[in-house]
């Protein structure tokens, strides 16, 4: 028993075995497949031909994460730590709303939950060496976060000022109903993003939106900046990590074999 | 007397006491409280429903606003110094509009001006090491004023002149009513906000046009090249450490053997 | 026989020979003069007008570009090397759509592969220096793949994510008529396009888009970072110059005393 | 003679005096005032009422900087290199389209060239340590320039391709009315712009559009990377110039007063 559960541990939770590298791929394409089905499904046209197939392969995919759901559980000594992590949330959510569908034929809307199950690709990451990639992108992020955060603040501000005094300028009648839509079309104009589908008309309006995306055109400069400044500084610490035990010149490249300050053995 | 102004100015001004901080806090709900309110006073089903009470809100704000803005000129020695801050006039800002419109009432859009009570919630920073942050921020970005002008100088003639020319090209009849619409046209443009509200329709309007988006598309890597090298620097002065022992010279790189200040051995 | 082979595989082939540099300047000449007139031949006026004469023009470039063709598997020692190449593929996608209208009348839409004929322009990097440029941003690309493949798993993920989300929030009737139709709007909304032939009107879709073009507007830093750090990198290792004269290893900063290699002075 | 040319050159090209100083100044303040008529000349209302107070500032700004274009001529030792330079064709399109506007009234478009007036803005550069900035900025461009052409051609051939590869697809009954109609949308697409004039209708379309707006979306970052990198380079050379003289250790700070490696003075 205690045999068993520590095989599938290893399979399912682990990628150094060939069968857990396997269960990997397996799970990644069954991912892929069953979202590529809930997106057929949605067409009209395919849906009318097919829909028996895709409703049939919903619940053979439903069935197939229910089970490993279950494997999981059974196979990790501690169940609420996987169960209240975030790949066990996500886990969870994938199988929920096709049981639900049974229970509540109306509940459209679960449904649109289906698709948090894409977030279940990113346990590849833990199977190669782009761990090191997206740790190096967490660590610039994680250290910069004070910089970020005072970047929000100022955005938020910013938008939301902007779009409160946009709806008393334009008005109801110009498209801007109340202060929520008003923020809406703040975000959707500082974003650089300008569907159109509500756009300043008064002289007054139109100079201010204009203030507005010269500053969302301006600013993002900071974020990359940061995002920028801080992967150097990642890249550099990495990179220099051999320091001479004789004279103590930091900064050797790692392929070096002499210090080049006092020429000693590394 | 002097005792509890000093008090006061210790609770209001600074955050290093327990009763500072928790002023602080509650000053920042407050602010985003009363902000929350404007924004749903704004939204008509609610309007309808609740607007008694969002009104009494409102003025109950105003009058803690107003107490707030009275102890503050109260508690400090040279109150002109306070009152004419930035600070002091967003304060002021913060409080004036809904007082006025018991004098005027018909002056909807100056009710706009309470947008500004949201700047308030940046006293924040002064709370916390996010003040490190933001300063620098702010020294990456004085320190490229310069750059950041000669940039600036370049856009705004840019929009004037395609704006101008496009004016003359596509004329009334497309949309282009006049030069300073034109010019609202070539920021929407250049920014690629593109809401599509007025559009080129001439062939030579077009290529016009498609000049300016790659412009406006390539030279954000100006701004943003200007703050990555500029924080990039900013965070390598922040890493050099070594200090001279006998001058107290900071900044010597860590292979450093003497200071380059007075000469000492470091 | 063998001397004509490899007279021609200098001359098409190479660019180190004035005849080589000549039939490359021609080569791209006659590629922009192709290109010109499948452009021209689309604008309705001019093809009323010169239909006939860019019809020739037509013929005349692909007969050419046949020819050359030709030339270039006879005078290449391995053949099937050049054919199954890249500018192999292409040189052959280049003639093939204008003989296909002989047989196939109405297969309009072959004459846009004609379009990828534009790419033999890029022959044009083997000529000069630019080929330095181009290896350089193409190690920048090599080097940051790992990061760059985190980067995009994340973004195509929420792209699936939002658009399934908003195509059961908004629903047929608001425009997102189909999940592939909703991933369409959520790429036009997270890269800033914002055509706004789809548009959310829902408060809880003009939301869930805000949320996702904040994401789009802030997550463009990272890529940026990515490429600046990695071309500063790149950049870097371009300046340390010194080569040992003893091993040969390259590479030493300038304040080095040692070869770090095998030890020996500087 | 002589010594009254050599005194307007002074005035009129240098900066370093005060009545060169002030020149310059007076030269901007009739440049912005003349461009601030034209803008409103052109807005409708003002023009009806204000038109013949425009009209003579107009013809007053004119012969202002027609003396000045005379003068320019007459106090400079050769005048065809002033007349040939970018700002002396520059002073002349100023100059002309008033009086052409005597002889052909019905050369509206000609106008447009007025805008132009306004880059003689830039001669403000001189005045100041703006130049510095300019200078580097312009150094940045010039260093990178060999990889700027590389992404420019990359860049441009991909507007081409998808620009005729969506002519064929979407058709003259979907907006693509030809290929430069096309090639236009491409541009809109690609800079993130996004007008929504031109969509594409047919799935197809859609795909190929969202790979194009993603990769607009991402290769913003090569040119961005280019300049930051250039940039942080730049601004190192700046930065580092002392060498030890004793010991011909680099990289010393221009405030060090003591070679930081063996300890001698600088």
């Amino acid at each position: 028993m205690e045999h068993l559960r520590q095989k599938i541990h290893e399979i399912i939770f682990e990628a150094e075995t060939p069968a857990g590298k396997a269960f990997d791929i397996a799970l990644i394409a069954a991912v892929v497949l069953s979202i590529t089905c809930v997106i057929l499904e949605s067409v009209a046209s395919i849906s009318a031909e097919y829909g028996a197939i895709l409703y049939g392969l919903e619940w053979f995919f439903t069935i197939l994460f229910t089970i490993e759901y279950g494997l999981r559980i059974f196979s990790i000594k501690k169940p609420s730590r996987y169960i209240f992590s975030f790949f066990g949330i996500i886990d969870l959510l994938s199988i929920i709303p096709t049981f639900m569908s049974i229970f509540l034929p109306g509940a459209q809307s679960l449904m649109a939950i289906r698709a948090f199950r894409l977030l279940r690709v990113f346990r590849v990451l833990k199977l190669t060496r782009y761990t090191q990639a997206s740790q190096l992108l967490a660590t610039a992020m994680k250290e910069s976060r004070a910089k970020i955060a005072v970047f929000l603040l100022t955005v938020v501000n910013v938008i939301i000022i902007f779009g409160t005094v946009m709806y008393f300028i334009e008005g109801k009648e110009n498209g801007f109903t109340s202060i929520p839509v008003s923020i809406y079309w703040a975000i959707v104009t500082m974003t650089t993003v300008g569907f159109g589908d509500i756009v300043p008309l008064t002289p007054l309006g139109q100079f201010i939106s204009a203030v507005l995306m010269i500053f969302g055109y301006g600013i993002i400069a900071v974020p990359t900046g940061i995002v920028s400044a801080e992967l150097a500084q990642a890249a550099k610490k990495t990179q220099f990590t051999r320091v001479c035990t004789h004279c103590s010149k930091e900064g050797h490249a790692s392929e070096a074999r002499f210090c080049d300050h006092c020429g000693e053995d590394l």
